[in-house]
Order: C-alpha cells, then sequence, then structure tokens
C-alpha cells in the first residue's frame, strides 16, 4: 500500500439492517469474502434470500451496523433491534446532512454516514448482486466530531468489498450529489414527461440518445422522489446551474459539455496522512482510498 | 405480410455516397443481403473500408442514390460525381426540412428525405456495422410532392436492412426528433458542464445516472451543433416545453416521467392503404411499417 498509513486493528462482524439490492448485496459480499455477517429485513422473503447467500438471520446488531434502509425509515431501523451500546453505526442513504440530523443526536460519535455510489434502477432482494460495489465509489462522512477510528472500521468494509473510499463531509456529499445523481433523475423525468407531450410519433422514433437520457427515471418513484426532495437544498441550486447552461449558445454548451464528459483521466498515488483535514483536501480533489493504490488523485496519467 | 399492398417491384440498384458510420453501414448490411450496392467516399481509407464489405467503388450514382454524409456537406454532395437523371435520391440526416429546402428544388419529386434513428457516440468507417439498422425506426418523407413509387423504393431498402419505416412530413420530423434527440443532447451537454462547475469532488462520485444522462454528449460536438442549430426552431420549442416540466413539483414530474418511460407497448397489425393521408396517420400513431407486420401500431397487446 503507498501512502496511506492504515493502522493494524482486528475485523469487526458487520450487521446490516435491510436487505434489499444495496443491503443485501453488502452482506452476500462480505459473506463471500468470508466475514462475519449477520443482516435482519421486516420482510421474510429478504432474510430468506440472504440467508442463501451465507449471511445469519439476526436481531442482535454487534460490530458495525449498516442502516440499509430507504431514507424515510432511517431514523426508526432500529426500533425494535437490539444494538450493541458499542457498535459503530453506518448507513447507505442517498443525501447525508438529513440522515446526519436524524440519527447524530442519538448516536454521536459512535454514527459514520455513508453513501456507495452505486446501485441500478432495480430495486429489492430479487436485485442483489455481490458485485455490486466493484469498483464504486463510496463516499464516507468525516464530520468535525467523527471518531477516526471507527471512520476507518467502515473504510475497511468498503474496501473489503471492491469499492473506493472517498472522505466528505455530508453537506459537500449533498451537493456533490445533488449535480450528479438528482439533477439528472430530475432531467431524465423532465425530458421523458416533455416527450410524452410531444405524442406518439416522438416516442415511436426514440432511439439511444432519449432511452440513456431517461434510464434512471424508470427507478421507483418513490425513491427518486426521496433522493431529490430529501435533498432539496443543494438541488435546486444544481438545477439553476443546468438552466444556466442552457441559456448558452448551443455550440459552446456543447463543446464545454463534451470536453467534460471526455476528459482523461489517470490516477496517481498520494501520500495522505491519517487526519481528518488531509483526508478531506484527497476527497475534494478528486481523490479516494482504494485496497490497491492506498490513496490517489484523478487527472493523472497512473504511475503504477 | 399483413394489410400493406406493397406492389411488385424489380429491386434497384443502391449508390451510397458517404462512407461512414451510417452510409458505410448501409452499403455494407446491402452488400450482406445479396443486393448490387456502390459507394463513394472523398476519403480513400473509407472507400477500402467499403470494398473491405463487398461494396462496389464507384463514382456512377445510379438506382436509388443514399446521401450519407453530414448536414453541412448535403447540398454539394452530387457535385462531380455522375448520377443517372432517373435516380431517386434520399439522405440520413438529421434534420429534414433543411434537406428538403437544399435538395428538393433541384430534385424535385426524385428526393425522398430520410432519417434512420440509430448510430452511435461513435462515427466514421471505424464504426461501421452492418447489423446498425436492426429493429431501428427509420423516418420517411411523404410531402405532398413525394412520387409513392420511388418512396416505396427507398421503403423497401431500409426494409431490407432490417429497419421500420415510419412515414412522416418533414416538418413533423423535424418536431419529433427535436423532442427526442435534439433536446436530450443539449441536457446532456448541460448536465456535464454543470457538473464540471461543481468540481473535482462531484465528477469522482458520478456513477450511472450521471453517465448515462451525459453518454450522447461523448459524440463529435460538431456533429451534435449541426443536430442542434441545423433543427434551431423546433429544438428552442421541444426545450422550452422541458423547461417548463422542471418548473413543476417533482413528485409530479418523476411520476409522470416515470409513467413514460414505463409505458408497456405493443404492436397491432393494421391495414393501411398505399395512400399518402393514410400512411402518415400511421406514422402519427405511433406506427411503423415492418417486414414481419406489413403494418403495426403500438400501445397494444401484439396479436401475432
Amino acid at each position: 500500500m503507498t501512502g496511506f498509513p492504515v493502522p493494524t486493528m482486528p475485523v469487526p462482524p458487520v450487521s446490516v439492517v435491510g436487505l434489499g439490492q444495496l443491503g443485501g448485496s453488502l452482506a452476500a459480499a462480505l459473506a463471500a469474502a468470508g466475514r462475519p455477517v449477520s443482516g435482519w429485513d421486516v420482510d421474510p422473503a429478504a432474510r430468506a434470500a440472504a440467508e442463501d447467500h451465507g449471511v445469519q438471520v439476526s436481531q442482535e446488531l454487534t460490530g458495525v451496523v449498516v442502516l440499509a434502509v430507504p431514507l424515510p425509515a432511517m431514523a426508526t431501523a432500529l426500533d425494535g433491534l437490539r444494538v450493541d451500546p458499542g457498535a459503530t453505526v453506518t448507513d447507505l442513504g442517498s443525501v447525508k446532512v438529513p440522515v446526519l440530523t436524524a440519527l447524530g443526536a442519538a448516536l454521536g460519535d459512535r454514527f459514520v454516514g455513508g453513501h456507495p455510489m452505486c446501485g441500478t434502477e432495480r430495486s429489492g432482494h430479487t436485485a442483489v448482486d455481490p458485485d455490486l460495489f466493484t469498483g464504486a465509489r463510496w463516499a464516507l462522512c468525516l464530520e468535525p466530531g467523527t471518531d477516526l477510528h471507527r471512520w476507518l472500521r467502515v473504510a475497511e468494509i468498503a474496501l473489503t468489498v471492491g469499492a473506493e473510499v472517498v472522505p466528505v463531509t455530508a453537506a459537500e456529499h449533498d451537493d456533490a450529489v445533488a449535480a450528479i445523481s438528482a439533477v439528472p433523475h430530475l432531467l431524465a423525468a423532465a425530458l421523458a414527461a416533455a416527450a410524452g407531450q410531444a405524442g406518439p410519433l416522438a416516442l415511436s422514433l426514440a432511439a439511444g440518445s432519449f432511452r440513456d437520457g431517461t434510464r434512471v427515471v424508470g427507478s421507483d418513484p418513490a425513491f427518486v422522489t426521496a433522493l431529490v426532495e430529501g435533498n432539496a437544498g443543494p438541488t435546486t441550486a444544481a438545477l439553476d446551474r443546468v438552466r444556466a447552461q442552457l441559456a448558452r449558445p448551443w455550440a459552446e454548451l456543447v463543446a464545454d459539455g463534451h470536453a467534460v464528459r471526455t476528459a482523461s483521466t489517470g490516477r496517481r498515488p498520494v501520500r495522505v496522512p491519517l487526519e481528518r483535514a488531509a483526508l478531506l483536501a484527497l476527497g475534494r480533489s478528486g481523490g479516494a482510498v482504494s485496497r490497491r493504490l492506498a490513496a490517489f488523485v484523478e487527472g493523472w496519467v497512473p504511475e503504477l
């Protein structure tokens, strides 16, 4: 490993609450990696599917507890379950400031917010895929009060399932995902709805550009609505930036969009001290922590 | 065949001018189907690639002449080539009113505008794929002055390479593709440019929804700019419809977009007389002419 002094520590057990696409995939990936992992879901079918992937079904939560439930259920996800008072709690929710507000007060420095940037327009336990996290970015929140040791425990889990860890604050995360996730969902919805207004001829001529541009609005509308309404402020700001772009001369707009879309990226290993400000600077620069390169920044020709 | 009385006629030879992705793929598909096909391109490498696909290289154009050149080159594409004065001329350009204006005056009823709804973000003769047209919609213009016999000759070529023919007027076509092609390209450009403004953290977290939403702006900027600027009026109107959608409450917008994106389609064979008004009504209703069903309308459970 280059430049990232990961302390030696015993790997903790993992308990996953919510065994749909994300939680079920995480539990299955950890079980496949030989890690002790238990899981719980209110749906017996999701529990049975997890057992088939080698996950122990249990309401006793210990080690690192992963909340993999929809955003509206996050605040009450632990109700009725037995949680080890020393457990570290993390989540997989797509917005981070509201989740931090909901859980941070009760859990204090035991809570580390997270968001793996994966998942598809499918959902539920039938969409479980142990390879879902391979190569994905996993944003992991470092607030002023975050316990760095607990942060590393969660980071180690993300690295174990093949993801790369991006250190962020909750607010930085929500601004970033507004631009690259919430707004794409709203544009897809507007594109589809406007094409519906244009009529059957337009829809019958729709080809690749329309299919790609609208794919994400095939997701469950409740999920998409929670994603945008749960991150309303940053999404409004990001949508305003898109509106301003659309007012520019088209040739300029197309040239700039093409340049961003096709910018070459590479990786450069960097040395980062295990310290909050340095880790956040890594994230802001487009960098991440990965199992292979330890820590790297994009936009450079790879040295490895 | 159900309901579409295609007259028996000898199949004409085909001459393709421009052997990039679209023209080269069409020539290769026709050659693979055993049809006599010749081609020409100003680029010797494109001519050589076409010869490798069984296309005869020639500057003598006869039968059905297909103009597969970029929009800015359309009006002069036949300059210096020897064109049989009886030949039917069609094109593959992505806008139809401007091409009709440029070529209709000189060619009169010998010109039939067309637009196959396929192609990828790649371009040039290295992107040739004889299967490119399989299952694609191919808009084919029926203006008041269009010779129906010549229209059928071009339709037969589209059907031969596996496409489905959508009868349209040039103006209807341009309105429809503004909504499902030009606007998706502009939204992709705006999404990418705004994410670039948001910074390296946002781009490093970008996952599926951003990649899908921006893929088409990976195309050659000159092609995209010609696509939108060459269809400026309809594109402005379609973009205004998207802007109005984006001003709606998000939950409503997401629900409507989801409904359009996931509407189930099926096919119902219909009987259509070989007559302009009836063919255009078929196109307006979302229907097409295909080799298998002859003529069908979507939105119905298939009967075949």
